[in-house]
């Protein structure tokens, strides 16, 4: 506990003098985050997709609660792409940071595409998650093709 | 992304068979979800932290946007302690499956203060914040020195 209050401490103070994009202690964390916050996203996704595809029954209320949890996950990973986590345990592509505009345009259109799974998620008609999945689902690909080793 | 494409069916196939503790394909899945939960989870906490100890400035919106997310993760990683999860990559104590009601216990203690945490953390009053941290905080120690290596 004593470790994890000064790792806790640091990242705290840390917080304090850096952007909003490099709130974390070391760059290692900050990588650490990110997978975490898209493993977290990808389960819950990985579920909706079960039921989206037809391969596994439609339920609505499984469907609600992962939507929940992926509203707030897929708006996590982003503030972790800091210029100084390039290199380490990471998958990402170089070119996130040698092309920053492009990342950042595949970046919205995945937050303005997972809103949308998210609300076709709640309405209770598996017709209507079937087709917002199915518009975002190419969106997904799309960057983990450019932006993933 | 074939290969996700495959990992998410196995997934989502298994969700449908398995009860809500077990969705995940494999036990390495269900370690790496709750250790990724656990990470987003203390991230956030580390947030707030800092500010109910007073080592950064208290931010009304950082703290209820750091409130928003943790109010979502600390509800995660429970579903993934599932029997076949004991060994592998994870520091958890094999204390959680000899004691399960003792670790259902501490599961039920902090399910019952993270949320006066994040209703604390929105009130856009530092005391607030202060005086639930640190009545949450040793739930957080108890669980972790009983049950963490």
């Amino acid at each position: 506990m004593k470790r994890l209050l000064s790792l806790l401490a640091a990242t705290a103070t840390l917080a304090c003098a850096l952007p909003a994009s490099a709130q974390f202690a070391k760059p290692e964390d900050a990588i650490k985050y990110r997978k975490a916050s898209f493993n977290v996203m990808g389960a819950h996704w990985a579920r909706l997709a079960g039921m989206a595809q037809g391969r596994i029954p439609y339920d609505a209320k499984a469907a609600a609660d992962n939507a929940a949890v992926l509203d707030v996950a897929h708006k996590l990973p982003w503030a972790a792409f800091g210029p100084d986590t390039q290199t380490g345990d990471t998958k990402a592509k170089p070119e996130i940071w040698k092309d920053a505009a492009k990342f950042k345009e595949a970046q919205d259109k995945m937050l303005a595409e997972v809103p949308k799974v998210v609300a076709a998620a709640k309405t209770g008609k598996a017709e209507d998650l079937k087709a917002a999945f199915t518009t975002a689902a190419p969106v997904c690909k799309n960057c983990h093709d450019n932006f993933r080793q």
